[in-house]
């Protein structure tokens, strides 16, 4: 801020001069004393200049309507809705988002340091403000082939150079909690640019913790019990509490919310596909959840605010009150939280659920051509067995986390597996695409259901290698062939024949596609894989499959270099 | 913190490594999630490791004592104890407290940023951690001399050199509020810098409310109403509830602290004599005053520590978790809060009351010599009044703000006024001490009851000119002479003679000498100049004069260029 800013902020502020704009007889939403204030917001240079009695240059009338602050989200993975940062504005937007905290962790594994940049850029042509965390773990584990590595000396440099608000969430805990040189590195190069440092660290407790704690990580988002959350929190943590696609914790995380350690309660959505955006919105929905579970909704919009603003930092939002950026949502209540009208620095974007800014498109072109596989043929998916009493990564509901199952199975005369209609176990495959390596690793799946042909996916998080699965190889190979012909994304294969497919050419795993397309797609997708492949209808068919190759969430995974056990943080055999 | 001293710190985190030292069976106050936690708390590095089961090179037992984190005292003037900052600490921390953020305006009224640089020297004599903030209004106001003048640019090259915390309190409300020049140019400089400014605005209200709030202003410790606290609290602003030796805010403050709103609420002092504290404590009184109405204990200690960490962004404190400084106060209980031991940085510094370290001192001879005072003699004190009908300071109860009285007075031949001992009305003047200008402003007080004789000090807020009063200029003259021959302090003078006296050698306002003398010495003068002169017993003797000269406090004030009305921050006349 300038200083004539300053005192044209003042003088607004003061009424010496009339407010750029003036958002009238509104019912402000007071997160600070917990109150609601009947009052106009004169706004000035994308500031609020004060709540009270104001005229302006343009009015607005509110009409009685409450106005909250905008909503940020503690912790999103663009990619993973599948669109660009761009689109994902034009989404949630309209839906009260006004910051995201997002991590481009899915897109650096595949391209690094450039991906950011990417992000970076084509969060400018949306008025969403999107703050990125760097990622912290690129690869993710050093059990896994990426599209690049992020080292420490990568990071500090990426710290001088562009505008990141912290080190993305720490997920190798392992390594924090063992102090491993790679930990250290990158954990005090976080420290010595004073950035923030998210977590990440499901089912960690106790002396673990505290040490995780201890090194200066101050948020997860992957707790699930009441608890953990509680641990977390005397540990001097903030929880994220996450409603996404894939995880829904907070419901259950909401039990454990107390009058005493609500400051410390954030809201997150992690990963959130068109679909959930359209059907059920996005932190106005988790702003629903809370308030049906007995939480009052201001202190719920406090979590998604103010409370947001104080864990990163983010000292110039998180409220209405004067000088803080004018990012504002008009709701006709505070029990459905229909989003009628929102303001991002003071600018009118989103009326009624029309995203109102023009969109653009920043160039994406650098991000293509992200295949690189080696020597990839039908006998690279051959098991050589030394028993049919093996290991099965059994899919949970939710299907993130896995069970480290066990199983009798039919082998064949070169002790390969041999696929059992009646049964529902299957190969599951992870081809490494970025590198040449010609690694490819081959576990096999329960519980997913496939009862015909193969399907094969770009997006296999976080390395985002090829992930397949189907009931021969001669599918899955066809599948992996396909989906590499066309450049990632998602390939359903059957009887010698694509039926079904979805291009991903941004690094293989996003569309420049609008989130109405990626929706339809999906949602073609979802169709063909239960009705045509016969996947379980209990079952996600892409997402789940897409965690599988995750070896930072227990139990047992798949990564390129082989069946990993996160419990144990090594490498396991097929054979029990 | 390095690299090695990250991996000592998550090693004796995880257990595998002995702590340095172990505090064994405490009752850990959670002040994140409002619990008590049974265990022991690990150190290593002046560091907390961890709470859980510990073992340590050197262990203390704690025997189910509670352990708090530090108390963080988020505004104090030092100089109003009329000690030296090593002295505060000795005083301060057996109470509990372990930081404290402090604005040297007094001393830097006199000495300018050399007293800044003396105050940050003599602090680190103590273990009590000082966080200075830069005095913000030197002089407070332009409408009196004062012995230094800190310009804005003078604040840019101290923002850059100097470890200051932030802006102090902004007390030019009105110049904020009309956004001047002046105002502006130092508030540039604050926002610039990114650092934190603290606030100073009694009574302000509504639109200016909202101004100073917008110019980035972020506390207030002079809110002394539920309905000015909760109007800055939704304005974005923390109140520093205050309980120092003049002002006694707490208890009504405490009235309208809600669940909602506490974490905006934090303890302080502002001032707080030697006598305070030996009768009373530090935040311990305000503790026990906090629980007395209420207030949960868990609560009341976040107050005094998550709180006051947040607001001031000292992410290093503020609780008992991993990581953090390791502050901590043992206490007995959490209703008495008798303060038994106290750590700062894991070293035992306080047992039982007692403050373990050796005291050393700082050479705080640069500080002395403050008397420039030119031509004064018993004539300058003389009044030519057009009207009997005159103002009259009218000291209000707690002695601080005053009222704008009016009275009929008996005139001399010469339009002086004539002491009438039926009325309790008498000469207050102020005499400039530190530019040689000869300024001697007077005018007439009304509730001092002085009887005889007259008393002059050189500690008048914030100029720290000489304040004196008395029944007859005579009196009046021989006292300022006695104070001026002793080098500053407090002088009481009756029939030709010093009666009492305390020199204050630094900066004319500060002694070298202990708490214990400083309170022996004020407890004599207080007997004298209630006894021997008659003074009110209901009134402080010298704190109440020495805020007579502050003109930033309502309503009606003197400095050495004459009476100021601070409602219309204008001068006045004498006469109606």
């Amino acid at each position: 801020m300038t200083r004539d800013e300053l005192k044209i902020l003042i003088d607004t502020t003061a009424g010496r001069i009339p407010a750029e704009l003036v958002i009238k007889n509104a019912s402000v939403v007071d997160v600070y004393g917990g109150t609601v204030i009947k009052g106009d917001i004169a706004i000035v240079d994308g500031r609020i200049a004060g709540v009270g009695s104001y005229t302006g240059i343009v009015e607005h009338d509110a009409d009685g309507k409450f106005a909250a602050p905008g909503f940020i989200d503690s912790h999103i993975h663009i990619e993973s809705s599948h669109v660009t940062p761009e689109e994902i504005g034009r989404l949630l937007v309209p839906r009260g988002g006004t910051t995201i905290i997002a991590d481009p962790h899915e897109i650096a594994n595949v391209k690094g340091l450039e991906a950011v940049e990417y992000m970076i850029n084509a969060a400018n042509e949306t008025v969403l403000d999107i703050k990125y965390m760097l990622p912290s773990c690129v690869p993710a584990t050093t059990f896994e082939h990426a599209g690049a590595a992020i080292s420490a000396s990568d990071m500090k440099e990426a710290f001088k150079d562009r505008q990141l608000l912290g080190l993305a969430e720490f997920m190798d805990f392992p390594g924090v909690a063992f102090a491993t040189d790679s930990a250290l590195d990158r954990l005090i190069v976080a420290h010595e640019a004073g950035v923030h440092i998210d977590g990440h660290s499901p089912g960690l407790s106790g002396l673990s913790l505290n040490a995780y704690s201890a090194a200066g990580i101050s948020t997860d988002h992957e707790c699930t019990t009441v608890e953990g959350m509680h641990e977390r929190i005397s540990r001097g943590m903030y929880i994220l509490m996450r409603q996404g696609s894939a995880c829904h914790d907070l419901e259950i995380l909401l039990t454990g919310v107390t009058p005493e350690n609500i400051s410390r309660c954030l809201l997150c959505s992690d990963d959130r596909q068109p679909k959930t955006i359209f059907e059920h919105g996005h932190l106005d929905d988790h702003l629903r959840i809370c308030v049906r579970h007995g939480i009052d909704p201001i202190a719920a919009i406090g979590m998604a605010t103010r409370n947001a603003a104080a864990c990163f930092g983010l000292s110039d939002r998180g409220a209405i009150a004067p000088g803080l950026r004018a990012d504002i949502v008009l709701l006709d209540d505070l029990s459905d939280f229909n989003v009628r009208q929102v303001y991002i620095k003071g600018t009118l974007v989103a009326n009624d659920g029309k995203y109102l800014p023009p969109v653009t498109r920043y160039d994406s072109s650098a991000m293509e051509s992200s295949f690189h596989v080696k020597d990839f043929s039908e006998k690279k998916l051959k098991l050589n067995l030394k028993s049919n009493h093996v290991h099965v990564i059994d899919i949970l509901p939710g299907g993130v986390a896995t069970g480290k199952g066990t199983a009798t199975v039919t082998l064949d005369d070169n002790c390969d597996f041999v696929y059992d209609n009646k049964v529902d176990i299957v190969k599951l495959a992870v081809v490494e695409r970025h590198q040449n390596t010609g690694n490819v690793a081959v576990a096999l799946l329960r519980g997913y259901g496939i009862k015909a042909g193969a399907i094969a996916l770009s997006v296999a998080h976080d390395s985002h290698n090829i992930i397949t699965t189907g009931t021969s190889d001669n599918d899955i190979t066809f599948a992996v062939e396909s989906l590499i012909s066309q450049g990632g994304g998602v390939v359903l294969a059957k009887d010698g024949a694509v039926v079904e497919s979805m291009p991903l050419p941004i690094g293989g795993i996003m569309s420049a596609q609008s989130g109405e397309w990626v929706d339809k797609k999906l949602s073609d997708i979802h169709d063909v894989a239960h009705n045509e492949l016969g996947i379980d209808k209990n079952v996600d068919p892409l997402m789940t499959l897409s965690f599988m190759a995750l070896p930072v969430i227990p139990e047992l995974k798949l990564t390129d270099m082989g069946l990993f056990d996160v419990t144990t943080f090594s490498f396991t055999t097929l054979e029990v």
